[in-house]
């Protein structure tokens, strides 16, 4: 089965924002076995989102379409208009919709929905409504000359809740594309893992192809086979195990789809507190930790410690280490770890200290310098970086390679 | 002027990466005053992408074409012959690129190249070939049924490289588009904007077109002619400043071009301390504060009190309020803006408590309740909200209402 997917927003084709739904779609699709052939971005244009539509509609494998976007209250969002006007369908008023709205906006701002609200509530005759959670845009469902179209608001977080119900509507029959779970490796780099795995790469059969892909840090190493069915399924998996044999050392992907996860597992299972203590990355490691639902089993607390001053008050970082050796070395680093697991009582300590850029430099000390340590009751373990992106990138890269030092030190702690 | 994006890859349409060519082409393109009409990923074969460009060649207002991906020397690259195929024009071997390919491998590998490399040799007859100097593919300009068409490289480094030979070669004429600034509100919802503004949408004049983006409790207007020149770029300044004037209360963005900006920027101007206290967050107020290049010289710290032992202990939040009211509460909320400002020794102190959820839900107290507080030396406000998103979007929703509300507060301060 394949696919076509439209992303309607001026905001999208001129570069005001970054795609997300048609990447997020992309994904889940092929996860399902439907193959995305063709991804549209059209302005917010009557006559643009008819032509992008009619192309796919036009396309003779292309059995699902998605839209995203034109769903909002304001006058510039026009594609159930298009929709419609394309299937020779008039836009009614439904009432239960309108409701929802009204509900809706209740909760979130204690007010009734302004007039112009009401534009969401139209819906094209014979379209089903597919319910939003999370908005006030209704996602619909039509057929249109043997295609199934499914059209979500473009708010990433909505267009993505739609997913569970696009996919209990896609029947992806038996000839379809097939790929495995990826499996994710951390502390290792893309080539040396390549290296490694020579030999298995050479012993794959024929029909399954590999690729490696790597993500900020991490490695992920996926399989899959362009001619899919029972079989090949079968023979898929016992590939990813024998890659989790031989090669398991770096992979953290059984422990959990993400990093994050991965160390929430470990962490719960054996029933440790952890507490970090962040400079250059301002709460970023937090933040990712504390992504996983239930972190706080085991999330105790973290100190966001950007000045100097936070860093003698609040961790006992003494004055003189930070004068003599500076607040991005190791030894603050370490002292960061230790003194937030001893403060916090926790089992586990991890510290960050670096240079996110763009200004921070010294003559000896470099912009994306970054020193992480990890502590607990019987050592301290620090690693020192040297990142070279702008300040973002040095604050996603460090929270990363913390992330995978931490992870490591769990699983080396046995 | 307007623009077609072609990107070729099977792993964009899969998703197995995300785009960065397009959205970096889009941007680009827009600021030199071409519209970027379509953009379009199709796979790595030879009909869907003879269909992509044929769709962009019959578009009659696209001018100017930009396609990147499929020019490697494996054989799933096919840019060019289906390129040729389309012009009816032969693929011919060109010495002096080749000598360039021998050239560029020599450098990097110090052999000869592949035999397959050859294939990057080929060019569409009568093709202007760009010269690549970051790789052994080379770029290409075409003229077809009046358009110009440009082949780049899919390998972002490669295809940002040509940006400059291909921003020299497009001159947008008096038709061009042009786009103002963004305006960007917070604390005010899109429909509630829409329709306090509907006086001046009213007034706009002919060819001067809006759109609002509701971005996560942000919205985003802005305005742009479809025709450009130097009258209608005055007449648009004109407008943005009407805007700013009428609905200038919930305008951030002439403070900056993100809200973390705008308040970096009046906490700087006022040589403001900010200290934080986070719980449902996990750090990512911190994280989104400290994104700001220079952030350092007024955010002081953070506590991340995710348990209730770390809001006694750090903060000295009474316990037993924290059995009475509960964690999630008003009278918390206050407190952790209040101590953590006094504890900081900081100007201004902010505080955030809720249930991200999916778990830690009462009877009283429903997922994505949210209490924040702002506090300076003479007062506290503070603002319940009921976030109605799955964990992730309530994070993300908690710390952008924050930071509205830290920008109002500020603001208002005077």
């Amino acid at each position: 089965m394949k696919a076509g997917i439209l992303c309607v927003g001026t905001e999208l084709v001129t570069g005001l924002i970054r795609d997300a739904n048609a990447y997020f779609f992309s994904q889940r699709l092929v996860e399902k076995g439907v193959f995305p052939k063709f991804v549209m971005f059209v302005p917010d244009e009557k006559e643009d989102i008819a032509n992008g539509l009619t192309f796919l509609l036009d396309d003779p494998e292309v059995e699902v379409i998605i839209v995203s976007g034109g769903l909002g209250p304001t006058e510039d969002d026009f594609t159930k208009e298009v929709i419609a006007e394309l299937l020779g369908r008039k836009l009614v008023f439904d009432e239960l919709t309108w409701k929802k709205i009204c509900q809706f906006y209740w909760n979130l701002r204690k007010t009734e929905p302004p007039e112009n609200n009401k534009k969401q509530a139209l819906i094209p005759e014979g379209a089903t409504v597919l319910p939003n959670e999370l908005g006030t845009a209704p996602g619909l469902k039509m057929e249109m000359r043997g295609k199934t179209i499914f059209v979500v608001p473009g708010v990433p977080r909505e267009a993505e809740f739609f997913w569970s119900v696009i996919a209990g509507e896609i029947h992806a029959g038996g000839s379809s594309f097939y790929r495995t779970k990826i499996l994710k490796f951390c502390g290792i780099g893309e080539s040396q893992l390549a290296t490694l795995m020579k030999p298995f790469l050479a012993s794959l059969p024929e029909k399954v192809r590999f690729a490696f892909l790597p993500n900020y840090g991490e490695v992920w190493f996926y399989l899959y086979a362009s001619e899919a069915g029972h079989q090949r399924r079968e023979e898929l998996d016992r590939l990813v195990e024998e890659v989790a044999n031989i090669y398991g050392d770096f992979l953290f992907s059984p422990y959990g789809d993400t990093l994050e996860e991965a160390i929430g597992k470990i962490l719960r299972e054996r029933r440790l507190k952890l507490a970090i203590a962040e400079s250059c990355t301002g709460g970023l490691l937090g933040d990712r930790i504390t992504n996983v639902p239930g972190s706080s089993d085991y999330f105790e607390r973290g100190y966001v410690v950007y000045s100097n001053r936070a860093k003698v008050e609040e961790l006992g970082v003494p004055k003189e280490i930070l004068e003599v050796k500076g607040a991005v070395s190791e030894e603050v680093a370490c002292l960061m770890a230790q003194r937030a697991r001893e403060k916090a009582a926790a089992d586990i300590g991890m510290g960050i200290t670096g240079i996110a850029g763009p200004t921070g430099a010294t003559d000896t000390k470099p912009l994306g310098l970054t020193y992480m340590a990890v502590a607990d009751e019987r050592r301290v373990e620090v690693k020192k970086y040297q990142f070279g992106g702008d300040r973002l990138m040095n604050k996603r890269f460090a929270s990363q390679f913390a992330l995978s030092m931490l992870f490591l030190f769990l699983r080396g702690r046995g």
